[in-house]
């Protein structure tokens, strides 16, 4: 018998998610339900919208991209946060890794 | 009357659009839908997968991100490319933009 290779997250638990990572960019913009509305030309509708962020309802990945569009994000900065996730995006990007200086050590030479 | 302000690209059209992503995605890997299935175990059958590549299927979000979490590759690029989108991902990112050296101009020198 084959068992799933890694954490078998159902779909309501991932709208869940989803929903929580909606509303945290949603709050970060500034925007209340209804300013999604009214600036989305009813394309994301109060009700609908909320529905979305208790997870209540599952958002298609075209209604997500669209909705990543409206918020100036990418799909990714949408979708939740994880560990193993990040990383995979960091390693496939080009971004180079951020350089820490140690100032303490600079300025004792 | 309000009318979207953007394309109102149908769920249909777009399936066919990250439909043809994933097969691309999916043949960069060198990966047949069937090895795709094996090294999935199970989760993502050929004839599921097939679905989805054809625009068959409706892919979910949580679905879409598993799968990109195999490819090795973000949920975006797993998306169709479009020019609009790449400029927001680009701005959204903190990754430098690249340098361009004319080499005919500095050997001049």
């Amino acid at each position: 018998m084959n068992t799933p290779a890694i954490d078998p997250l159902d779909e309501q638990s991932y709208s869940r998610l989803v929903g929580e990572r909606l509303r945290s960019i949603r709050q970060q913009k500034n925007l209340s339900l209804n300013e999604v509305e009214t600036s989305t030309q009813q394309e994301f509708k109060a009700s609908v919208m909320g529905a979305y962020e208790r997870g209540e309802r599952v958002i298609s990945v075209l209604r997500l991209e669209r909705l990543a569009r409206f918020y100036g994000v990418t799909v990714d900065q949408l979708l939740p946060r994880d560990k193993q996730r990040e990383d995979a995006a960091q390693s496939g990007t080009a971004a180079p890794k951020k350089l820490r200086i140690d100032v303490a050590k600079l300025s004792a030479h």
